[in-house]
Order: C-alpha cells, then structure tokens, then sequence
C-alpha cells in the first residue's frame, strides 16, 4: 500500500468507532423523503394482491419438487421478466421430495367415527392397512419421555393449545412439538404419532409442517388431527376407557428433485455489485393455495422491487429479489443461494425477507452491526403503527445470510389470524385483506430502497453459525 | 245427552268465540310461574351441553340408514332410559341410503389445481374416471335455463352469494339452487354441476344437503365447491379463457334401510292421552358430527322434558320427545310418525321443534289456530331478549302434524352463525356454547310445560296440505 493512499483511506478508518450513534447508520433526509414517497404509494394501493392472486390462480400449491412447484418456477421467471425485472433467472437447487398421498383415520373403540388428519411433512407412511393400536396421552416432549414404557405398542396423542399472538410466539413454543415429537415417541417404543395441530383455527382443518426422525430412531408416522378431533380423542380418554384408533397414511419421500430459486433484479445505478436481498420463498404446503403463507411475501418482495424500480431514478445499489425454493421443508433454497453468492456476500448490503403472512405491518426484526439500531428506529418512525423493532434475525431464507454478516431484516406483519390459515387447506386468496397487505408492501418498499440509496452501508453483524431450519 | 249435561257443557260452548283474546288461550298465572322457574332453572345452568357432548362422542355423523344412524338409535333408547323416560321406544320407519365415497376434483386448465368439494346429498356418482368438460356459469336456476344450447356437455358452476342472517333467510333464498339445480342444468344438456356452496362460511369447508332430480331428467353429478374454490373458477371464467373441470364422485343410493324414530314419555298426570311433541332430529350430515344440525335439537328436546319432568308434580298431558329419523334426506320419520300416530293427532295439543342451531334463542315461530297468538305472544315475554314471535310454521319435523290442524311451534335459535357451519365438517362439538344452548332449552321448556298444563289447549289452526319436504 502507498503512504498516500493509507492517507486517505485514514478518514474512514478513524471514522469506524462514530458510526454507531451517527449517519450514514441513521437516514438522510434526500433517502427518507423517497422511503416516505414509496411508502405512501404502497399504501394507496399496491398491485400485491394481483401477484398473489396470480400466484395462487395460475399455480396454486407448490410443494418442494411437485408439479406445482416447476409451475411456481415458470411463474416467478415469466412474472419478473413481464413487470421489467433485470437479470431474471432460475438458481437450480435440489430439493427433497416428499408426497402426501392418501389418508384417513377413525377412532375404533368406545364408538367408531371418522377422524380428520394430515401426515406431518417427511413422515413415512403406515402399512398399506394402517397402524391401529391404543392411545396415550402426553402434553409436551419431555412428558412423552416420561411414558416410558407405558407407551410401547401405543400411539401418542400430543398436544397442547396454541396461544393465538401477534408474532406468532404461540405457534413458536409448539413447534419442537411437530418437529421431534415422532422421534421422541418412537424412543418410548410408540407405534405412531397423532399430533394436536399447531395452528391456532379450531375449525376443522388439520395443519400441516415439517417434521423429522432424529438419527437412529425408528421412523414412526405421524399426522396432525384436526383441533376438533383432538378434542375428542382427549374427552375419550378423559372419561377413563381405553381409545383405540386406527389411522392410514400412504406419503412417501421421493429422490431429490430439480427446483431452483428464482431471481430478478433492478441494478443499481451507481453501485450495481452491492445488493439488497427481497426475499420470500416460493414454495408451500400442499393442502391449501399458498396464499398467506407464503404468497404474501412473494407479492410483497415483488411489488416492492417494482414501486423503487418505478422511481425516476434507480437506486444506488441493486435490490435482487430472491424467490426461495423449498422453505417449508428443507430450506435448500436458502442454503443454495448462500453458497452459490457466497463469494459476493461481503457486497451484499442488506436482506430483508417477507414470511408472515399478509396481516397489516406490525414491526421490522433485525440483526444489525453495532450503532445500525438507529436506522432501524428511524425506518420505524415511518410507518403507521409499527411498534418498536425487535432485535433477532430476518427470517429463515435470509438466515444463512445473516450468519454470514450480512445485516438482515423481517417484514413482520401482525400473525395474530396467520396460524388460522398457515400450513392448512384454508390458505386461498380470500384471506388476504389487500389493504392491510399493502402496508407490508410500504414497509418492504421504504426498507429495500433505504438500504440500497444510503450513501454508506449499515454496520454489518458479527458473523455466526446459520441456526438450524426449522419451520 | 242428558239435560244437566248439556247444561255443564253449555259454558264452555259459550266461551268458544271468546278464546280469541283471552285464556286459555293466554297464559294462566300458576302456569306461567312455573314456566319462569323452568326457564331459570335452564339458564342457571343445564345438562343440554352433556347430552349433546354424548351424542357427539359416542355415536358422531348419522346420516340415515348408515351404520351412524343405527348407533344413534341406540343412544337414544338407552339415553332416554337413563334419564327415566317413559314407555321409550324406536318407532321403526324405512330410510333412503345414500353413500358418499370417494370425491376429488382439479381445474385441468387453464392450470392444473385440485379443488375441495362434497357431493351433494342424493347425487349419481360419475363415471369411474370423471366428468370432465368445460365450465359454463349461471347465478340463478332461470340462468341455468337461460344457457340453453350453450350448456350442451358443459359443467354448470352454479352460485351466488348467501346473505349471512339471524333466521337463515339468506340460506332460504339459496336452497333452491342446490335442490333443483342439478335438474335444470341436467334440461339444457349439462354433464355435471357445481354449486357455490350455500352456507356462510368462506372457509374451505364444502357445504353439502339434499338435492333431487325432477322426474324424467336425465340425472347428472352434482356437487357444492367450497367457497374458496368456487371463487377460483369464477375468477378463472372472468379471466376470460376456457376453464376446464374434472371431478370424480363414487357416491351411490343403495336400497332402502331400517330406521326408527326414537320416542319417550313424561306422562300426564291428568290427561295422560293428550300430548305435546318435543321434536329434534335424530340424524345428521355425514361429513360433521351433526352437534349443531340437530344435536342441539335433540339436547334441547330431552333437556327440556326432563326439566319439565323434576318438577314436584308432573304436568296434565303427556310430555314426548320425539328424536325424528332422516330429517336430512327424505324427512321419513315426520311422514312416519304422522301416519302411525294419525288416530291420535286429534289430542296432541302442540308441538315444537328445535332444529335452527345452538345459537342464543330468537324467536317462537308459530302456527295456531286464531286467538292463539296471545299465548305466543305471552311466551314470548318470558324469554330475555327474545324478539316478537314470527306465524308461519315450527319445522320440518312437524310440518304434518301442523297441516293436521296441530298447533306448532318452532324454537328459533340466532342463526346467524349457524349457516358456517350446519353441513359441513365443521359441525363438531366445540362450536357450541353451553350458555347460549341453554336460553333454547329454557325456551322449550316453558313452552312445552305451558303448552302440556295449560287447562285448555290452544285454539288448532286449519289443517293444510304439508308443504312439501326440503332441507
């Protein structure tokens, strides 16, 4: 290095320790008067519902490596290259491929009736006649451990209720319960597992997820009842007979499957290698239309993009919108972006990732180098509503991203009905409040443009480990 | 005649025109005091949820001539035994069968979706692999009829929206759609129809009920789409392209069962050959477990009579709660009951009938001879919160007994959410609130007790013609 240019390169680095209370870690006025323009855009009507509408007309539900989901694709390259999307292409990644096929249950003794289930996702099948055998009752993990070997030969019928909440902390404490339950009544000697389902609508819809054996287990099947149906197999066992029921499931795991993430971007204008991520994740359950969950978000990263694309000018940097395969039961879409982009992660600025439904906005969740907080405030301040931001991560697709110093960001809407259609048959179009779905759309578009105009990047976290998918 | 008899009898003979504004045809002081102290002991707290919880539990969907219905036949002989009914026994009466089976079906394009329906209640099965054609769409039955040539091979997609309301009178107006449409699509050379469903749920919950083919048509396939999935299509057609439709339904009519209408007594203590009906529907829907659509009826009916029967003395006619057979799909037992008991319907004094759901109560509905308007009127002022009594009739149970000049009378419950649920999977148990079921028992109760103690019976209304049979 020449002296003079460790002269000048001196300013920023005694600039460092002042950025944590001071711009460029808070918001120009020029930057924030064009957030609070995109923001009132988005709110006086945004075309998101007419993404997700298409979306969920033209495809519908899109499981890792189903029909539905080479459908998704096509869709997400035709939809991006028709709005005027830059650069618009398919990240091949291979997804696992796990299909439902045919189930049914019934309760055989004190009376005979038919029960409403869904296999959990990545749970074997039963034999061709079912599995029937008596049922045992625990509330949480560690009280199916504690069976013991009351639990031989029986299926485990777990569950607790989900509280219904704005952030979804309800369906965050049960989900250990989906996800390792199985394995955990296996280690006791159960034969199956039936699951109260994690969701918060007690209608009759099962809910649906992933799940998985721990190494060495035996793979037992497991489904989600219906919350009705939960509650009657519990009464049953609360008036003291014993409850036999019978159930069939005939899902299975396929070889791994061709998907990709799909891409599309609006270049910077002055910094075209530093990037802003907009990502959702295109994939979804297979019992209902992938509307809410995660559609939504699709619309959302989408319509974003395209409000800042529209602008006179483009921004600074290039926001990419990333449309993650395989979210809900592998996250290799994430995964595989992160390796594919890993040599250009250090130029990535910023990601913010939409997956909570289409609820009005409630707050921005970040991970933030040190003194970044201010920004986030001050995003905050400008939109209607948003309670104070929560220190955290972004979301599970921009995960590998966060762990990698990348600052990251949640579009956080409020999820208080979210787990009444999420991962159910009930996810369609209908449930999306188009209003309220725009002001996520406003808190995307003003982010995304923020990150991506400021004249400085945010101050990047400390890198960690990726924490484990989990959904 | 002897002289002094006729003299003795001369008073009442006199009293005939004056019935018309004042007792019996009122209510009588001691009558309506223990009328008001059933009605509080009902809304202090009744069993009506427990007989409910019973029925549900133990026996569950019921639809007639099913192994269900059998079973429910048998809850109710024991269940009227154990609460110490009188002379309890199953009135046999031969039922349709109807069997549902399998049911799938997927737009086909323009892209490929699966889509959640039932077959409605009475439908041919199609063909082994499926109708498949294109749609063509219609909002009334004349529309049907307006397609003319155009609906040659198509699939009729029948709908229009049902108005949410306290008395069902949104689902009144839609009924006809699902009875009749099948026929009227069948006369303009349509392969298979559709129906929006007609309840008031946009949940995915198919809604399913009765339909007949009118004679000489050639019968079709017909089934209700949730409303999820009826929007699609409609968006799909409104897009403007072809839409194409398969649907596969292995539903059939097998030949005729047994059934039985299930009967107990609370004997008079005076007049023991006049009667008063406590009406409710034993059988329900297939696809719920028929808590709601009628197993309020039916606790509402029990609950009602065995209040009536813990009084210190029994009242002065006969109390009998009759669990009506195949109410859904035929109404066999109200044409059953009529004709077996067509000697005694002279001395049944009244009968109600509670089949409007578990909502809060709104109303009496009646249908009495003129004059006796003030005793419903005089109910009706018991009863917290209730609105002014509605003439018309009491319910499809009782509709032959009303046409052979028995006064009747319909327990209205609010119905306002009744229409989400009444049909369809969703009919279970935990849909129900105790409280609000108990204002309708304590509505029946003072009704039936007043009807069955009163020292004259009701002016009889003018015997009619039964409207016929629909659900």
């Amino acid at each position: 290095m020449k002296c003079a240019a460790f002269l000048l390169a001196l300013p920023s680095l005694l600039a460092l320790p002042a950025r944590a209370a001071e711009p460029p870690a808070s918001l120009a006025p020029a930057v924030r008067d064009t957030a609070v323009l995109l923001r009132d855009r988005a709110l006086a009507g945004s075309k998101a519902i007419d993404h997700v509408r298409s979306l969920t007309d033209e495809v519908g539900p899109r499981l890792a490596g189903s029909s539905g989901d080479a459908a998704a694709v096509a869709w997400g390259l035709r939809t991006l290259k028709a709005l005027g999307f830059s650069n618009v292409r398919a990240e091949a990644v291979k997804v696992p491929r796990w299909e439902r096929g045919e189930e049914s249950a019934e309760v055989l003794a004190p009376a005979r009736q038919r029960l409403v289930l869904a296999a959990l996702g990545g749970s074997v099948a039963t034999p061709e006649a079912g599995v029937e055998a008596e049922l045992i009752e625990a509330d949480s993990l560690d009280a199916v451990a504690a069976l013991g070997e009351r639990a031989k030969g029986k299926i485990v019928l777990l569950g607790r209720s989900t509280e219904r909440s704005p952030e979804g902390a309800g369906y965050g404490k049960n989900v250990d319960l989906r996800f390792n339950g199985a394995s955990r009544a296996s280690k006791v000697g159960a034969v199956g597992l039936l699951l109260r389902s994690i969701g918060t609508n007690t209608a009759r819809f099962p809910h649906t997820g992933a799940m998985q054996y721990e190494a060495g287990v035996t793979p037992i099947p497991a489904a989600a009842l219906a919350i009705p149906d939960y509650d009657l197999l519990h009464r049953l066992l609360a008036a003291g007979g014993p409850v036999r029921v019978r159930f069939r499931l005939s899902c299975r795991m396929l070889p791994e499957a061709d998907s990709a993430n799909v891409v599309g971007e609006v270049p910077g204008r002055e910094k075209p290698e530093e990037v802003v991520v907009l990502g959702a994740h295109l994939d979804s359950w297979d019992l209902g239309q992938g509307a809410v969950d995660d559609g939504a978000g699709v619309a959302t990263v989408i319509e974003a993009a395209r409000l800042v694309a529209a602008l006179p000018a483009r921004a600074r940097r290039t926001l990419r919108v990333v449309l993650f395969a395989n979210e809900e039961n592998g996250t290799r879409g994430a995964q595989g972006y992160a390796a594919a982009h890993a040599a250009e992660l250090p130029r990535h600025v910023g990601a913010l990732e939409a997956d909570s439904g289409a609820g009005r906005f409630r707050r921005y969740s970040y991970r933030v180098g040190a003194g970044g907080e201010a920004f986030v405030n001050a995003m905050t301040a400008l939109i209607p509503g948003a309670v104070e931001p929560r220190a955290g991560g972004g979301g599970v697709d921009i995960g590998p991203l966060g762990a990698a110093g990348v600052p990251v960001f949640g579009i956080g809407a409020d999820s208080s009905l979210y787990f009444d259609v999420h991962h159910t048959a009930d996810d369609t179009l209908d449930k999306i409040d188009p209003k309220e779905l725009d002001t996520d759309v406003a808190a995307a578009a003003a982010l995304a443009y923020a990150l991506a105009e400021s004249a400085e990047p945010l101050p990047r976290p400390t890198p960690t480990p990726a924490p484990a998918p989990k959904k």
